[in-house]
């Protein structure tokens, strides 16, 4: 048991300062970007016809090492304070976030060496590539900026779903409106509303690719009483995240106290 | 009278808790929103094709239900306590704007059956349908991110309308300017003033679709300053509209007050 | 000189309450209107081919109101009581900048009369008519939305000027660095840095038309940069004018007050 | 000695307030921009042709200007109360970035020189004429503007460091799940994730030149989907110096103080 405690230790970062379980902690951060680099590298043709080796035995030193950290985290997750409280500690470890990612992160893996044994869809393996993005977030368990915006989402919560209902309600009328009044100049381009939405967001996001553009007057007037009055509700779920962020940087709530002298409310 | 009294308890959402008007408010949700994915694909050619009948028996199941709808509320309209004190509660509900939002619904449908007996333009036919969307707005109804839009826009009214001023006076000077500078070099872009206003939106929302670009020397000199100092004023009603609906979201009027002891105000 | 009086009266808006200096403000504002839709309308060619002697009308009343108001305002200058300490009280009137505005409304109309005499040059002619715009800033004496302008112009001057200065070295920087990076690549596009000065302002304004994109994978990793970077210090202008305007709007100017009991500064 | 201190007063900018000091650093000043507004018009293909002799004895005098300022700073530097402390003052002087900045601002020149001796690559001497833009830096000496972007950056370099590390992240994660949907669609435009990411930056800072656009039904749902929300992440750096360059154009640093009777803070 001792050594259990002692490999615990090891791997979580932070719960002890010592020099070896802060070199895992590095090597798993250098592994994890050594990974996300490859995955960009790999994409580009050029690179990819000269190292697809080197990528190869990245991809399978990387396997070798997250199955073990996989592996370690599990048999020593009863050492975890968290679920002191719980019978099954192991189980209740697994089903966390951080470890569905860690597994996720191998997984496709095997998949596809098991697939490999009989010919299959070549769109199958894709996706199953595909997962292997999944450990970029493997980074979150050493990244603080991302449980900010997880700490953000959560907060403002009612605010960003209330702010996207309002985005979606708003992109639907829009949408539906430019289309009657677009498809009959560009039947091709405003061919249908939902192709209609793809204008509508790109112009209320003031994004403005230019492959969609009313042509007709009472749609150019109608596309611009839309952009101005719109381009401020499209914003709304951007700015929340934004000054959600912002808040929690400037690492000040807004919490309000009352004067006992006046009664009033002041600055904390 | 009891049975109006229920009906209108049936029908009015959160005026009664009981278990039936939850059911027929999340059945007139449902047939709202199904109205709006119906309009939505069926202005796809390729889904219209295979399902228009199904779409036929949507708007006929629809129109019947929302008749039915709109009688009872008018028929139960005086059991309203909002209406206690005028005489012709009736009429007094059926001037309301959701009252009208609901007739208007449905009122389409009548008028294309009764055109359908004699053969018409078919522009006109079109227009009848577009009516239907209409029915989006009746959604408002249950879905309070409405009532709040509803509520900034009385509360910030003077603002945007003063905001909205200045728009258009920026914009017919910037684009009488960047016609005179333009028309010469572009005469089939930068045709004429109003044709010019077009290249403002899209400049001055920082849409900037890409299909009039100024190409004199003086043209873009005054359009990179135009951007510049421009962008901020036409970001002044989005930005008042999204700072109001912020300012609800979080549920802070700020509000002054002043304190007793040294005059000052104080939030609350 | 009770003629004058009253004459003054009639012309200087809220100075009396009287209903004919109201209704002679509203002709006043109407025809500044008139002029403005005609400037408009008569770029649009098909309009100005049916209606051009209508516009020559429009023009020829206008000019005529136009001088008896400029003529009047001078002659009643003296009364103003802004004027009362100053000897030449006409003159300095008539170097106000309304009174200029008023000037050039109408002098170009002479000028192109006197001209007319002997044959010009067709651009010279056009100059003149362009001066016509200036009637558009006639209707700052009754539009308060353009004092607040003003004001905000004036109050925040320190700030926009630092603001600009920061721009324009950003500009420079940027446009510079820009161009060594791409002409090689694209010769005909970012020909000098003048013309990638054009590209900045497009990507730093956000507004992206199109018609400059960096090709070079070192032109893009720079320009994205520049971009992320960028966009904050070149919305600060905009910002500044935006943030000044929504104060005035909300009629709070920021004054804070020291608390008598802490010393602490509060709201007022 | 006397000379020394008398010829540092006379270099250092408020150091003295007599008019020579003045006259010099004006001319300094003056000498920087005519340096860029050679840089700029030297771009210019035609206007080079006509003055390249003008540029060649622009560049001349400046370096010869520039060569005495530089020696001259570094003979005074002992006079300089800000290294009173050290005993190699000229080098602690000679190592600070001004220094750098003044060192670099001629060297270009020599070695170019140098360089002419023997028939070298025409892409050094490019890169050698690209350092004469550090000779803008120089004006930051008498710009506060650039003193206080400095000051915000160190301020806030801890925030923009984490907004920056966000923003990777996001454009990493995006990019690559957008290649992978649009790269079978788009072979040549979404042709690996690292050219993805030009995508990603024009789409997240809105500036949608429109030369890569998703095509398929799921890359324009996740683009628009992206787009919508990861704007507001994007607006972070930019937002962070923004803001902090309006907090410090306003004067205000937001410091907070306790009052004595309630305990709660004060803006002071």
């Amino acid at each position: 048991m001792r050594l259990r405690k002692w490999v615990f230790n090891l791997l979580e970062p932070s719960a002890s300062g010592s020099r070896a379980s802060k070199a895992i902690e590095l090597l798993l951060i250098t592994l994890i970007f050594l990974n996300i680099v490859a995955i960009i590298l790999e994409s580009v043709k050029e690179i990819n016809e000269v190292y697809a080796d080197f990528f190869h035995e990245i991809e399978y030193f990387s396997v070798v090492i997250f199955t073990i950290e996989y592996a370690l985290r599990i048999w020593t997750a009863p050492e975890n304070p968290k679920f002191a409280k719980f019978r099954l500690k192991r189980l209740q470890y697994g089903i966390s976030t951080m470890s569905i990612i860690d597994l996720f992160s191998i997984l496709p893996y095997y998949v596809s060496i098991a697939l490999n044994l009989v010919p299959v869809d070549l769109r199958f393996i894709r996706v199953i590539r595909l997962f292997r993005l999944i450990r970029v977030l493997k980074i979150a368990r050493y990244l603080k900026a991302l449980n900010l915006i997880q700490a953000v989402l959560r907060e403002r919560k009612e605010q960003i779903v209330l702010s996207v209902m309002f985005i979606v309600f708003l992109l639907v009328m829009v949408s539906t409106i430019m289309y009657y009044v677009e498809h009959d100049a560009q039947p091709e381009k405003f061919s249908s509303i939902p192709a209609t939405m793809w204008w509508g967001i790109e112009t209320l996001t003031t994004v403005g690719y230019g492959d969609m553009i009313p042509s007709t007057t009472l749609g150019r007037i109608l596309g611009g009483a839309i952009a101005i009055l719109g381009i401020g509700l499209f914003a709304l779920p951007a700015g929340i995240l934004s000054s959600g962020l912002t808040d929690h940087l400037h690492g000040n709530k807004k919490k309000y106290k009352r004067c006992p002298h006046c009664g009033g409310e002041l600055h904390e």
